[in-house]
């Protein structure tokens, strides 16, 4: 069973004005639709980053997966490997860590394997977390994912979030999420605000879910310095406390000093970060994140490794759609070792999707995992068109919260150990 | 796909004298075939060890495979480590290192996984290699495992290998393996003679195979200082040093002492070993051996946990017969960063077997992958027969090199940091 066709399409959709260390949310997000169409008909999705230079390299890794078998997942690796080169994806929001050849490699590999696995999983009848080693949950748990937000995109109507800017507003957009979902966990996005009004958020967050589990990210906003203030303020409130410094140093300082153990989805973004950020005792809880590990396979062996180690494991989300959602699912339903519920951009997108709806759903904050062979989840043709059309329309080419944060304040710059 | 019966056999099978650290190898050696069937017809196969204490926990942990699914690798280590409680098998020959219960829970484990896999990859029609990850190589190398030997068992005729117990035996016993399966390195059972006479012996395999990668296994015979003498003795000669001292305290001494990497099946047996060995530089080659590592996917993960921390790979081998030898195959196959050829005890067996001839050959020192679905090899039930008459018949129950050794010299005690 061996590639024939794979079809990419950017697409754009609208996001709210979520704002973050970096800047602000612009109103089309982007996303690239990934089909992988094999000789004998079977069709497998992927989903990633829309930004023009990771569209441009997928677009270069395509021809080279043409012909090979769908299984052969370590061919696959190295074809996209070797049109990749020596290349270096660095995201423009900066929201991720730091840029390298490996983490580009494993970005541009990962929705390819994605739907590889798809079509594996329907050629053979099973889900893709059965072929990850079954799952070990019929549902994932996921966490309220809050941001500080102002009301609207500046000319445009309020949106029906509305604004969250002070703990009021953090605790008002929690309680939509939680009644709309029923999340059993509550994380909220930092680095906006100066950290003792992000205390003081968090402190509204746990007197309104005394018994939900809280985390916050402030991206890296925050010196070593104000994170163990920060860190020591919020004892016995957070169940871990994410990328509050820059880079595995930052951290390594902090976490000896605060009373939780600090996540990151950005000091440690591949395989390299790990050896030093576990001998430096710099973090306690990974972040994995299937679009830049290298795909679903890659991520069950960085959750081995994780409990080799002793580092409990949650999952990184950007802005995303429904096949990624589904793929995140059956990752986290096949990963014995997932300690606390994933996060997911999910509620901002309000049904905006490329996928025929039905198949994702949330049940009492958690997805249960489709059921349909592969990924589980169908290209909604109609919708693709229309989000397509969405792209070539919008003006956006790529991710940058902060150049348009700039538009409005010229003066903004990201907030990186910032406070 | 669930798994209906399970059928556990032992058997028996003539083993040449073989001298180690630990005494020297009986007449019998042991293994158990562990034939998984599913409900709709399927079946698959596995091979493990044969001591009666391993056998129970077997026979105990396969009622509970019973109904579960064949593709749930989760459920299944569940329901193993389950019935296997907090037990620990500690072997008798002691060339495998420290038992603990993680080992012990991966060592059941693993031949029921490899059955699975065995009936995953026919329901799929796919190799265990494609289930894997797909092979990356079609053919895997191994080398020749070269042991001090006496000419036959006591009381017994010479076998057709003879006596080799001085330099000129070794090169000897070499130069049939290399002419019969094209091997293209060459590894030196030690830890049995003094070692300035294995030295010698390592500079007499240079001498007859000027080309070929050495190694040398004493089994932790040696203290550290002794480990270091040698290393240093063996400087641009051996491709690495396997397992010279004790433990990883032993090993890290010596590490950084030697111009060689030091591998080891010793020290790093279990996950639980891979932090500590990792933190003090202990190791620079990983020897997996998917019998005690749970199992292929497990291996693959602590592959990929090797690539992370840049720890060369190679295969540990204890004596065994096709299944395992089909199963390594896959294993190796579909390993990216194997960086060495792996042990075999195969050319000892002398073509005992309890598969069907001529799925498994040597070709240039290398076995080509199967190619039926599968581990691509077939049970012949004939020979299984005959070899479960041989394990009711031989009175061996458990593998006990010493206990044998010391029906010749009495006095003999295992060479644990001898010299």
């Amino acid at each position: 069973m061996r590639i024939r066709e794979i079809h990419l399409t950017p697409v754009a959709f609208r996001d709210p004005p979520l704002l973050n260390a970096s800047g602000i949310h612009e109103p089309w997000a982007l996303r690239t639709i990934v089909e992988v169409v094999t000789d004998d008909g079977l069709s497998g999705l992927g989903e990633t980053y829309g930004d023009r230079s990771h569209l441009e390299r997928l677009r270069a890794a395509a021809p080279a997966l043409i012909g090979v078998e769908v299984h052969a997942h370590h061919a696959q690796y190295a074809a996209v490997a070797a049109t990749v080169g020596g290349d270096v994806f660095v995201d423009q929001h900066g929201l991720t860590g730091a840029g390298s050849n490996q983490k580009t490699v494993d970005a541009v590999f990962s929705p390819f394997e994605v739907a590889c696995l798809d079509i594996r999983g329907k050629a053979a009848g099973l889900r893709v977390a059965d072929l990850l080693g079954g799952p070990v949950r019929e549902a994932v748990p996921y966490s309220a994912y809050l941001f500080y937000k102002w009301a609207g995109h500046p000319g445009e109507d309020e949106d029906r979030f509305g604004a969250a800017l002070d703990p009021e507003g953090i605790a008002a957009q929690a309680r939509l999420f939680v009644e709309e979902y029923g999340f059993g966990s509550i994380k909220l996005k930092g680095g906006v605000l100066p950290p003792d009004e992000e205390i003081e958020a968090v402190h509204a967050l746990r007197e309104a879910f005394p018994d939900l589990p809280l985390r916050i990210d402030p991206n890296a906003a925050w010196t070593p310095e104000t994170s163990i203030r920060v860190g020591r303020a919020l004892e016995g409130v957070l169940e871990y406390l994410e990328d509050p410094a820059p880079e595995i140093e930052g951290m390594a300082r902090v976490a000896p000093e605060v009373p939780m153990k600090l996540a990151t989805n950005m000091c440690v973004v591949t395989h390299a970060h790990l050896p030093p950020a576990l001998a430096r005792g710099a973090i306690g809880v990974l972040l994995t994140d299937h679009h830049y590990w290298g795909g679903l396979l890659r991520s069950t062996q960085v959750a081995a490794l994780c409990e080799t180690f002793g580092l409990e494991l949650s999952m990184h989300s950007n802005t995303h759609l429904g096949i990624s959602l589904a793929a995140m699912t059956h990752l986290a339903a096949a990963v014995p070792n997932l300690n606390h519920a994933c996060d997911t951009h999910t509620p901002w997108q309000q049904g905006q999707d490329v996928v025929v709806p039905g198949a994702l759903r949330f049940v009492e904050g958690a997805v249960p995992l489709p059921q349909a062979p592969g990924l589980g989840v169908e290209l909604d043709r109609d919708a693709l068109g229309a989000l397509h059309e969405n792209y070539l329309r919008c003006g956006v080419e790529r991710r940058d919260d902060t150049a348009y944060m700039r538009r409005f304040d010229p003066t903004f710059q990201p907030k990186r150990a910032h406070w």
